[in-house]
């Protein structure tokens, strides 16, 4: 019997469990203040539903299988194409724009590695129904003020637009069918610099010299056109102090991005981008019969974790957890511990009946920071860290432990 | 293409959502203050963690496939056999005792019924690693409490021991091939009468008739036999004001319990038990090779809702959502919004180039209270309920919508 998660799965005990649940905490709170609202889909849904939109590697990696009834049936592998059945099914009890975010987990089959898991959580929030430019900056600056309650200091928004990138394509008359492979070239040069991009650029077979040109354009290009929509959310986002940089190169994997794409960039966490997103108008329609414009972006949660135990972002917050270890040599002990609850003190009851020395320990091995202890009439609050003991009232406590 | 939801499965629009969230808030709360720390344990499991662990009728509910990996893996069915594993596997990372909850979607592919769902939340408190009548204590006081913060006013918990039941039979010579109908007779006894359960007994056949006798025991009993383990609850119950009633013919479904067993009861909704629990010292050591008390509680997470809803106990609760619509006439209304949201007011930016009637007419449609509107440099804002307008500046402004 294999006493034990599979592969790829993973359990999150409780010092785990209050750090993702922080996060999650501080950032609805930051969602609802700008507007968006709650959505929750169903882990499973009909295999019809999910397929044929995730590109065939997508569908290797989903989880299918045939329920009871016969009914072929997909674990949830992403929160957009839900969003889309969403939109189609309820539409009319959804005014648009629909401002939403989503955090559940999903399920993916993938080959697992350092900080690649097969059940992970994702955090998406995004504006259905609106093809302004306001909208693209609503999220550019959710992104902004995400991070910032979440405690990151120093980041950039790398931005760009599919449009604006597939047109200097096109006018360096690449054609569509090297179009991925210089896009996949053009993204690397921040590791591979702009001699590796050229390199990888020659290898192409067939396509133009005249790139060489393309890239130069690149090169000088720090801004969006005057002009271009780009241009207009840059400007906004400027004003309102949001740290955008525009960054031809950036490309992004998934290809239904339509014009804006962007990316979070965090000084002090090289490893990989933690949030991203872009405008996709024709993807939410595919449903209900027609385009629907949407932009949106998504927190990579196991990243956002890593990034800020790594800059050490969780001292010093306030993650829950229990403040107080009520001893039980009292016949008083329940009714004391649930006065302190009537106070917001998260207080344990030690239930078991041994000796004061074992409770001690008790709360040393759990990290509770205070035990309270009965000696005749007199309440003593011990100090765990400092080993320190003194006597409290009840009244006084709230004030003694913060 | 079916645009549909799986029967039994259910998306949970913002309405509903936000519902949720405040129970699960409400509760995370509640759980906390008494010490109980956060679990979760991923959605799919080795099979045979699983099997075997909840009777023939479980596992032909339980969704079960296999992986792309060969791996015979199900879903979730509940939290209390990943809580046995939890504990085997983590034994020595976890101190005893050890209190958790859990609040985690769990899958049966039950017959669906009003009511009964496919998917469905579970919310579960345990405190594992203790036989002490305290622990018991605890669960109760925990129970009382959320109930309590939730709005419940008029409830009570009826409690029993699965030990003194059987006990009862014991003494009146029934044998156990009677004993599981018996129960199930009497459980019925607020439905059907004493005069119903008499005839129910009546009806198995060989079941030796001094039961009448057993009976009338039964309805002579008010309160636990001084000296028992029942009676200690009972009485620490009482003196901290948890409304705990004896009432000897609970019995509750599950064969599990191994002591206190308790059901809570709600006035003005009659439909069903919204939360339950009780003692069972032989399940959570079933990894780990040996016994580990346990003892806890659940709460039916949908009929908890739906008791709520009838009992009107949302109304006038703070749920969230957007308080004010920014229109976007103002160049400035981005950063407008911003301030607000700054103010900790949920304020949602209109981004869509419309007219101002149209930007009214969306914040009715989605119940939003407050829109502000721009008059050259003035700020109005407009209270949708009463139609009212006057002038007022961003500083101001949190203190008139509150």
């Amino acid at each position: 019997m294999k006493v034990q998660t599979l592969k790829g799965f993973r359990d999150f005990l409780p010092k785990e469990a209050r750090k993702r649940q922080f996060v999650i905490d501080t950032l609805r709170k930051v969602f609802e203040s700008y507007g968006f609202e709650p959505l929750e889909t169903p882990a499973l849904e009909y295999e019809e539903v999910l397929m044929g939109k995730y590109g065939e590697e997508g569908e290797k990696l989903m989880y299918k299988f045939e329920d009871l009834g016969g009914r072929k049936v997909a674990l949830r592998y992403d929160q957009t194409v839900p969003l889309a059945r969403v939109v189609a099914q309820y539409g009319n009890d959804l005014p648009l724009p629909f401002k939403r975010y989503q955090i559940q987990p999903v399920w993916r089959a993938e080959n697992t590695q350092k900080g690649r898991y097969r059940e992970f959580l994702q955090v998406d929030a995004d504006i259905v129904g609106s093809s302004s430019y306001l909208a693209d900056v609503e999220i550019l600056s959710l992104t902004n003020t995400s991070l910032k309650s979440l405690g990151f200091k120093k980041f950039r928004i790398k931005f760009n637009s599919r449009e604006v990138l597939f047109g200097k394509m096109k006018e360096a008359n690449i054609s569509e069918v090297f179009q991925p492979q210089v896009i996949r070239a053009l993204d690397k040069v921040d590791k591979i610099g702009w001699e590796g991009v050229e390199k990888e650029l020659k290898k192409i077979e067939g396509l133009d010299i005249n790139i060489a040109m393309v890239m130069f354009r690149l090169w000088e290009t720090t801004q969006p056109v005057e002009g271009d929509e780009m241009n207009k959310i840059w400007k906004k986002s400027t004003e309102m102090n949001i740290p955008l940089e525009w960054k031809l190169t950036l490309a992004r994997g998934l290809n239904y991005y339509t014009g804006l794409i962007f990316e979070v960039e965090i000084d002090g966490y090289e490893a990989c981008s933690i949030a991203g997103g872009g405008r996709y108008d024709n993807l939410i329609g595919m449903f209900a019969g027609k385009d629907i414009p949407a932009v949106g972006f998504a927190f990579g949660f196991d990243r956002l974790i890593e990034a800020m135990d790594e800059l050490k972002l969780f001292d010093g917050k306030d993650l829950g957890g229990t403040e107080i270890l009520v001893t039980n040599v009292n016949p008083k002990a329940s009714q004391i511990a649930n006065e302190l609850r009537s106070k917001n003190i998260n207080a344990e009851l030690y239930v078991d009946e041994k000796d004061l020395d074992k409770q001690l320990r008790y709360a040393d091995r759990c990290s509770i920071p205070y035990v309270l202890i009965f000696d005749k009439d007199k309440l003593i609050l011990k100090d765990m860290k400092s080993g320190e003991q003194s006597e409290v009232t009840l009244d006084q406590l709230p004030d003694v432990i913060r």
